[in-house]
């Protein structure tokens, strides 16, 4: 299994933890120090040994961080996080809530004039810096740049993750690392850029067809890399030079492999303008290379987020694959009577169903089943001690992916638990007809995310509900699973484009009652003419990628207009066709039944 | 009649009007010249002595400017004006298209270090200068400000216009002067400001509960003021003092009138910190400011937009009788056979119903009439040039408003001229499903233009149909047609409150052939809760200000969904309750008839 459901944090660790972090402040003269989740890569999982803020306050939420004072210490969360954090950490720690007080202004009104806050700049960002100096201009308190205290304290720490790297091949890439080394460079000469420093692990994954398996969830390999604009885009990759062994020859002569301790005195040795991205180089990167950087995108981003043919061949075969996965769960789930699994066993079977023909390289993210009143809660991870029993009338919120060597997948269903309430149906009806007004939608060339996700909230605006979430994010292929800069948000202002693989996952949450989300990935894909079109608006549409019956029982038929049934009717017909033949009898029959239409 | 369909561009004028102002710039050392369109108060209408930028072109559109140089004259003009331009201006202008280039980019590409361009400092703001600088950097051009050359050249210029200022009363306005004073005066001291400087006479009508008629189609007074923080919101009004002889002791002893040669000794004599809007302040009141002036919205904008209970009813009530003089217009079109109208005539017409009872103070802006192609043309004016037949089979786009006491409307219907074809009555259900879309819509507290827009669009997008303008503009009270900053588009950031009166006007073009727009005016309100609706989640919907019939022969009614088709019959309901019993018999009889169920 991938998946566990230990709960690992023990508040009573976190006294003597923060005593000796104390001890190890004082030592350095700091009046204050910050520990944050991130790690140098600021990605959303991290490997067991830059658990730091886990480690030191029992905190395992996947964002957050601790300012530690010599009289109080504050745990900065976000607002999904408010109830866990109590349960995870001991009360020496004050939860502070994050965004609403700023770190800024909490650090001024507790620390004189004078006094000086300790951090590690290779987990801050520059952007996090700057803002942070800005906040306490005028104050009198000073950030001081050091080597990290607790890994000075953490005696057990484990090691850095040594896991091997493979090449992507062609037929899941699409493209060689020449040609896409070649395209950045010349978008960096464009730009009057002479290199850019790559942070961002999946990027560099991207960038060099190569995959690894450092942290869970997420088929990367901790590393560093600068792309140069000359030599069509030499790269040097900063990395445990032992992970490259399955390697082969595959990077080539204008890839140079080089150890993670060669990386500063590259930096060092860099002439002319050099590309970082403001909010992800670490904060030492961008002082060790001062006047020649500036900042820009990601040049990997953008292109990673638009898929090549070949992707999305390879994400539409993974996609079916797991749909077998989630039919064979949904086919078994129904068989059994109401109140007699819990949350962790439907789990537990669906990673099952989905390691089934050893294509699964990793679950995408831990799988959230939440039933009744936990499905409520968006981001709910069941442990030990609180799976629930699934008991007739509770709807059970099933988000779940896998990791394919073809492609990423993300995919929500809400599943009736014997007779649901009317309510629960009429709910999930104005969330399915969001989704399908977001799956049907068409709209002109040049528009971002924050311009079309009112479409997939109207059904509930309508009812005087809403959700407060995004309505989707992007995906990347056999990487992570939340890739930007595509989103369906109203954030987004990045414009979307062919190939960006997109979630659209609108939900319903009563808190205490019951939670909804239903969600299909989509890639955006020119949109064909039709006959009445405009002769020159150019338009794109979604090409859908998940295939998985939703839950007919849940429908109140008569809401829907005719082109929703329509669509709904057209969906489950493909999903007949598409999956029937990769599941076993008893799911076939199962199937028939849960695509008949409406 | 207000509204005249004389051709006044004379483009033979142009030529010797540019020699004369040549002249004048090489008695003023200057290397440019710029003459825009605004007048000192950036409104949308100016005064005949404004008209600066016609009297000098020939171009008479609604926005634009001229930057003149030795060999070149450029008239910079956005894509509404492409083809107008062309006829109206003498080749020895340049038509430029506007904003794709810009103003800074053309002049650098044509002046050399070292060169002057001039302009007058009382009719650019602030914002465009600091703008047209920073374009300018490292090109060693400079801008020089000074008295205005076209005023120098224009000797029949006509006079600055000498309007009586009138009280608009408590009955209409629902707030005494002396508490908006008092409101706004509050907001500058916790903004840590001394005064605002007021330069947009609508902001100025409103804050003091007054009306001009200094210009066409928009009630104000040209003049100027500043608010104190201080004495509860003391103000001077800067204005031509005669204006004011009608008013009486309405503004009381907290306003003091002073003559408008005054202002400057006014501005000198300000203490401590003055704010002033970036997007309209002339520059000529920014620099005289120097350190003093800040940055911020005009005090009075954001007020200004969220209308209060007396002027809601006021508007409803000018809705309602506008509605009349649209119903009587409409009948009478109804009974002209197809081939025997010309547009100018519909208008005329129009604006004699208008006229019927004696409250009509003026139009709102031209009517826009335009019918077969010429209902492409989105800003169409109808002159004696272009008066076309409105003939079978054609749509006629009607866009017109009147400014009465208590409200000021904007409507627009399109009506079939006999049998019209299959394409336009399915591009007109479109539009309308898009325009009901918005106005059944119900949306969370908090949400901007930009986020709500694509509802009224998405009917046309399914189709692979859009238009190319906002869907919905900001409207004043017997105050400005196009109001800010609340609007319905994605460039609009501010949120929607309660009182903001939007136009909803989605429309279809397809040049060269026809056209259809169809709007109605809505007031944001706070949304009753429904059954479901989720308990701590505020939310506005819309009441809808326009009761006039949608011509139902252009509805596909199959297309309609259950929800819509009920919409349209509970709305042409409505409109035959409230409107039958103030028209006449045979308009009565048309009513009705119009407003049957689908």
């Amino acid at each position: 299994m991938f998946q566990t459901f230990k709960v690992t944090a023990r508040p009573e660790q976190g006294p003597p933890r923060l005593a000796a972090l104390r001890q190890a402040m004082a030592d350095a003269a700091l009046d204050a120090y910050l520990v944050p989740r991130a790690d140098r890569h600021q990605g959303e999982y991290v490997a067991p040994c830059d658990e730091r803020l886990s480690w030191l306050t029992g905190f395992t939420g996947s964002a957050g961080f601790c300012a530690v004072l010599c009289e109080e210490a504050g745990v900065f969360i976000d607002g999904r996080y408010r109830t866990q954090v109590k349960t995870q950490v001991a009360d020496v720690f004050t939860p502070v809530p994050w965004p609403d007080i700023r770190l800024g202004d909490w650090l001024a009104a507790r620390l004189k004039p004078g006094m000086v806050i300790g951090f590690d700049p290779w987990l801050y960002t520059a952007g996090q810096i700057q803002d942070l100096e800005a906040s306490l201009d005028q104050t009198g308190v000073t950030l001081k740049p050091l080597d990290n205290l607790v890994d000075r304290i953490w005696a057990d720490r484990p090691p850095a993750p040594q896991a091997p790297v493979r090449a992507h091949p062609m037929s899941f890439a699409g493209e060689t690392h020449a040609s896409k080394r070649a395209r950045l460079a010349q978008e960096l000469k464009s730009a009057g850029q002479d290199a850019a420093v790559l942070t961002l692990p999946d990027s560099i994954m991207w960038l060099l067809n190569i995959r690894g398996s450092d942290i869970p969830r997420n088929p990367i390999a901790q590393c560093f890399a600068i792309l140069h604009a000359a030599e069509g885009g030499r790269v040097d990759l900063f990395i445990d030079l032992p992970k490259l062994e399955p390697l082969g020859d595959h990077l080539g002569e204008a890839v140079t492999a080089r150890p993670m301790t060669d990386f500063e005195a590259a930096l060092d040795a860099l002439d002319g303008t050099v590309r970082v991205e403001r909010s992800s180089v670490p904060q030492a990167v961008y002082t060790r290379l001062g006047a020649r950087a500036v900042f820009g995108e990601d040049p990997c981003a953008l292109p990673k987020a638009c898929k090549n043919p070949v992707e999305i061949a390879g994400t539409q075969e993974a996609h079916l694959r797991d749909a077998a996965a989630m039919v064979e769960l949904l086919a078994w789930l129904d068989a059994q009577a109401p109140g007699t699994l819990t949350e962790t066993q439907v789990v537990s079977q669906l990673e099952t169903c989905r390691r089934g023909d050893n294509a699964l390289r990793d679950i995408s993210f831990e799988t959230i089943a939440g039933t009744g009143p936990n499905g409520a809660i968006m981001h709910y991870r069941v442990t030990e001690e609180t799976d629930s029993k699934l008991e007739d009338g509770q709807l059970l919120v099933l988000d779940s992916g896998g990791q394919y060597l073809d492609g990423t997948t993300d995919i929500t269903r809400t599943v009736a638990i014997g007779d649901v309430g009317t309510p629960e149906r009429e709910a999930f009806t104005r969330v399915l007809q969001g989704m399908i007004a977001m799956s049907r939608l068409r709209w002109p060339a040049g528009l971002a995310g924050r311009d079309i996700e009112a479409i997939g909230r109207m059904p509930l605006w309508l009812a005087g509900q809403d959700f407060n979430h995004g309505l989707g994010h992007g995906v990347g292929a056999f990487l992570s699973v939340h890739e930007g800069p595509q989103r369906l948000s109203r954030a987004s202002h990045v414009a979307l484009q062919t190939g960006m693989i997109l979630s659209n996952e609108p939900g319903y949450y009563r808190e205490g009652a019951f939670g909804i989300r239903i969600e299909n990935l989509l890639v955006a894909q020119t949109a064909p003419a039709l006959p009445q079109s405009d002769p020159e608006r150019g338009m794109l549409d979604w090409l859908t990628l998940t295939y998985v019956p939703i839950d007919r029982r849940l429908i109140v038929i008569e809401a829907l207009t005719p082109a929703e049934r329509q669509w709904m009717d057209d969906y489950h017909a493909q999903v007949l066709d598409k999956v029937a033949h990769r599941v076993g009898k008893q799911a076939q029959a199962w199937l028939t039944a849960a695509t008949a239409p409406l």
